[in-house]
């Protein structure tokens, strides 16, 4: 093996993988119609400029060109190497890379960590001995990477058999190989191109944050696509998304697992965790990714998302329940349209993603009827068939894009833009340099005034279900904090603190908690309190971390000798059920209520590192999985926002009558518990307060117990 | 006025409004570029062979023929006759029309019901005058009528400007005038066509119901679509959804309002009531009727509606929670495919529409050995590209049609599909007569394969979301039982009951209730009690229906002498809240607990007729929404379904270690209360029961309070 390198990273791995001088084709076949055959058929097809070398050791020939015996064989190092032979031959392919010095080799063959242990073992091989040689891999399984301006199309895929690619300015990174073909077959159809397209595969060494980051000071690319199976390597995905908000190129993404069955099959299919479908969902909203829901607007959102930046407006949720969304800010979407059931399905479609279309102010309407427009109140402004003129629509749109009641216009249009194209879409067309964006949406089938808008890049839709979900996914976006990217991650096995041990650390992040006594577990008598009867009495050790299993915990202590009996009963419940568990203290608090009890956690998740979370408390949140998630750390009005995305909360605004709860303590105690993540002197891998009694407004929120997972540094 | 004459009905009513033999355009423009100049121009391109009369006061030709004066002066009775003057002179029309025996008047104006009171007296007029003179009247707000296989196209709808109409099998009638132009548009595109197409406007005298019915017996019809701003003369679409359900001619809907401010536009866009989006979902589903969420599912579904018999599979709910369904028998889908990528998007949409998609069972998977095919195990059997082969897709389609695990197979095509076109379709076409439904979904932009499978009435889709849709939508589907036909409106005020009778109308359809003892309110001591204390004491009238709100229940009372100061108590704060009215008498009743509380109620809806709700007890069914909804009355087997909906009762089945509750008592409660709908006798126009009591398993439910309206006869 030769002395350690570097592997490449940043400009010059986006160099090596979309940009090579040279490629190698390891396996290449002289068949076509066979999978290995098809590179060097694809890259002879779309005239890449660079040198491609063949190399099969069984033929002279690789259809009609020199063949290379193998990869010493060649006359220079190739840039990036694709190795198409079966899964055994991969790694002796791959050490061959790291002795000639390859910095990227992509790895076609599948049958390693997705089929079980042996292949599991053979892929930390690989992984191995690319990182010490270091090679940068691609894969496995990966059906390999395209980049249409240098014709580099070196992908078995099937779909890229066709000659013209669609170029533009949006670069794609897929966990599935086959839906790479299908971008390209819906964009072509769509009028979206690409920039480049990459099937991370398995993403052993290589992920598709990583490759995304990798390339995102390149002029060309002003936009990403990322259609995922499972979140990946979050970290790079975090650094990734951070760096892109900060330069303005949107991301939309496609995430699979919305259902358990879909997540179980992410897991099998590419051998990673699949986790929770809201923590995915919470993890690209936090990083400004815009969750689309139907695959269509993968190929539909990018004109938008390029006119809408980040943090423009304010944040809303997609999928949260009107109420919701009513009391939050939202989207203020106002709608202009000559077709009044047109209209009316993309106000429903917005509004079961929470957003409710705004009606045009009475000032508004004032100035279209001074300017003898149609101004009939309601929540649309139907111009009905009056709007087919060019003016009548153009000045409506001007207005209304002007209108400080509105953040975006959706245009819903109707069968003019099938039968008089060019007059349907030109006020479209006139007026879509205005500030604030505007967004067409064609009720009919009209291909020539869909061509025409997004030849133009004017956002436009063909469907009332994608405009709306691009539109709730661009709003659900927020502004990534640097805060996320800070975040730290303890090492170390995780060692559960006592709850007098775990309030320490409620201290520190100030999380209010009921008042503590300490008290010896040999106590024979109640000391006096410094708190009022009745009193709860709870042993406490970090060897038991479920009390109640134990019958560790004794409720309404109403005095002194109630006090001293429940010593006696925690003793004899320890001998009896936890025999030689170390424990030698029993907390004493005072039992208090509140208005109502509510669950925060943080965790790090495995994929998408730190989160914290919100949910109703007992049962409710398990039954009516009514929780609200986001990354930590998350700031005070992120707090407020999760409140209100916990529905069965409502009852502590003071819903029907009722007192209202303490819900500014609450949002301020989980903002506070989530600073856990910038908080590496805590080493806290796990934190739950369960539960937290919210009080009466003005008396704040109680933390009545909780449970702290540190990790262990010895 | 001439004598009275019966208004057309059934085929007579459907061969007047699509298959006239004279017609004649009031209002007609000279101007072909006049929205009443479209249907002249229109009815001559399409080469209708039937009599057409311009009828315009002012002209003496119109686009180059003879006009007519006015209606009289025309040489026969025209058998439909479209009005597109102005809204004031509509009425007179409508009477020539009277006077002559014109069996049809198709209305295009607007500015009547929901154009405030003014315009709801003019349409009061209309109708009465139409209905009085045995005139049919379609509209106001109508655009028109479509029936392609004779070239009617009598509209003023821009989007029939296209000589080419897709003639089909399908029968369209809109609420909305305008989306009849976007069906038709996007149906040519995707090679759907239409048997006949009625924008029924605002419904004043024929209904979406009544006209479907009307062309049930036409041979020549074979589906229905219906787009629907609002239920509107539910009794009529009751009717026809039945008949259609007997017939064996699926109908699919796409209804608007499921966002409240769609619903809200609606009400104001048509004049109807908009009513709660999930009245209208129990509404169609009870009725057989498809609602499918997307707008493109109306255009893809159909040719598996075909395919998919109402009933021959079991149902499911839509929107359900995936832990609903697993519950639940729900439809049993399997999926194969060329591609993981595509196929796990399928699963997924299906996934968060209450459907799994099963896995092919071991002894699938042994005959896909035996047969050399692949068979890894997993949810999906992935082909992988081998399933690009006939030999391989083949066999495989035909070993899970087999299979006795799947009621539907959705095959999930990748690359192929767009470019080997008549390979990858050519197993599903030999494939797809099978008798249990074969569905496919193509990944690609695959035109070609589209068209070859839509052209062979091959179920086929282009979406996952639309294909998801489609196969939710129909499976959600219930078979209409005929006591839904049968159901009884009474006529008369409502006029309220007090406990005691409630609890009478309980006891005659065998809902439980708490025993209860009726005594004088002037009651001073208090009697032996056929039951133990602690008891509640509660007024009893009918003319106080809050009685918490007059401080008429006494709870908790412990013996004889606490009942009697509960009496004392229960006249003093009667005299003082409510002085004055009647009331006479207490009821006591013992106190009890369940281990849950449930609502059932029943009401008349103003549109969708009878319906039966179960809802979370107290608070949680306001704030969570937490409810199920059938047409009533509902089987034992409705009920359990119900109850399945419901997702709070998870708690009542024993979750983490809880006792579980009598919810096959419940589901007795909850059919026997739906009985109301079939107990003319009874009277009642609604009845709540609000708490239920669910004791435990065994021991039954328990109504212990109820409010019941009945129709007063006086």
């Amino acid at each position: 093996m030769s002395e350690t390198r570097l592997p490449v990273t940043g400009a010059a791995l986006a160099q090596a993988l979309l940009k090579p001088r040279s490629v190698a084709l390891v396996g290449a076949s002289d068949d076509v119609r066979k999978t290995a055959g098809r590179p060097l058929q694809y890259l002879r097809q779309s005239g890449f400029a660079g040198a491609v070398y063949p190399v099969n050791a069984q033929r002279q020939t690789v259809q009609g060109e020199p063949a290379w015996p193998n990869l010493r064989a060649l006359p220079e190092v190739p840039e990036h190497v694709f190795v198409m032979t079966p899964t055994a031959s991969v790694l002796d392919t791959v050490r061959d890379c790291v002795a000639l010095g390859v910095p990227v080799v992509t790895v076609l063959a599948s049958g390693f960590s997705e089929a079980g242990s042996e292949g599991a073992a053979l892929e930390q091989e690989l992984k191995r001995v690319a990182r010490e040689g270091g090679v940068r891999l691609l894969g496995p399984s990966s059906l390999g990477v395209v980049h249409p301006a240098t014709g580099l199309v070196l992908t078995a895929n099937a779909a890229f058999a066709e000659p013209e690619l669609p170029q533009g300015r949006t670069f794609v990174a897929s966990q599935s190989g086959s839906m790479i073909g299908a971008l390209v077959s819906h964009g072509k159809a769509r009028g979206m191109g690409f920039a480049g397209l990459v099937s991370v595969g398995s993403e052993a060494d290589l992920s598709a944050g990583e490759i995304c980051l990798a390339t995102l000071d390149d002029p060309s690319i002003d936009s990403y696509v990322l259609f995922l199976e499972s979140l990946h390597d979050g970290a790079a995905l975090r650094a990734f998304a951070h760096a892109a908000a900060q330069r303005g190129k949107p991301v939309v993404a496609y995430k699979l697992g919305r259902s358990a069955a879909a997540a179980e099959m992410a897991a099998t299919h590419t051998g990673a965790l699949a986790g929770e479908d809201d923590v995915a969902q919470a993890f690209l909203q936090d990083l400004g990714i815009a969750r689309v829901s139907q695959f269509d607007t993968l190929l539909e959102a990018m004109p938008l998302a390029r006119r809408m930046a980040l943090g423009s407006a304010p944040a809303t949720t997609p999928g949260a329940a009107p109420e919701t969304a009513r009391r939050k800010k939202t989207l203020r979407v106002g709608v202009v349209t000559t077709t009044g059931g047109g209209a009316a399905m993309v106000v429903d479609q917005l509004g079961v993603r929470g957003i409710e279309v705004q009606p045009p102010s009475a000032d508004t309407l004032a100035l279209l009827a001074a300017a003898q427009l149609p101004c009939s109140p309601g929540r649309v402004l139907d111009l009905t068939l009056a709007g087919t003129r060019y003016d009548v629509m153009k000045p409506a749109l001007d207005i209304l894009l002007e209108a400080p009641e509105f953040d975006l216009i959706v245009t819903v249009v109707g069968s003019s833009a099938r039968f008089q194209p060019e007059l349907a879409v030109k006020p479209i067309l006139d007026s879509a340099r205005h500030s604030r964006p505007l967004v067409a949406m064609l009720v009919p089938h009209a291909p020539l005034a869909l061509a025409q808008l997004t030849e133009a890049q004017v956002p436009c839709f063909k469907s009332p279900e994608t405009c709306a979900d691009a539109i709730a996914a661009l709003a659900g976006r927020r502004q990534p904090t640097a805060a996320l990217l800070s975040a730290a991650v303890p090492q170390g096995a995780p060692r559960a603190l006592s709850e007098a041990q775990a309030y320490g650390v409620l201290q520190a992040l100030h999380v209010p908690h009921a008042p503590v006594l300490r008290l010896p577990l040999v106590s024979q008598q109640a000391p006096a309190l410094p708190f009022d009867y009745p009193v709860v009495a709870k042993v406490c050790s970090d060897a038991i971390a479920h009390k109640t299993e134990v019958g560790g915990v004794v409720l309404n202590i109403q005095d002194a000798q109630g006090l001293a009996n429940a010593f006696q009963t925690l003793r004899t419940n320890l001998a009896e059920r936890a025999p030689g568990v170390p424990c030698d203290e029993v907390l004493v608090q005072p039992m208090r209520r509140g208005l109502g009890e509510v669950l925060i956690g943080y965790r790090i998740d495995p994929q998408a590192g730190p989160i914290i979370m919100l949910a109703a408390g007992g049962i409710w949140a398990e039954v009516m999985q009514d929780r609200s998630l986001r990354l930590a750390p998350v700031t005070l009005e992120g707090a407020r926002e999760m409140i209100d995305e916990v529905r069965s909360l409502t009852i502590l605004r003071g819903a029907r009558g009722s007192q209202p709860g303490d819900l500014e303590a609450l949002a301020q105690a989980v903002s506070a518990l989530s600073q856990l993540a910038v908080r590496p002197d805590l080493q806290v891998l796990e934190a739950e307060v369960n539960p937290l009694l919210v009080l009466p407004q003005g008396q704040g929120v109680l933390a009545v117990d909780a449970l702290v997972l540190q990790a262990s540094t010895a």
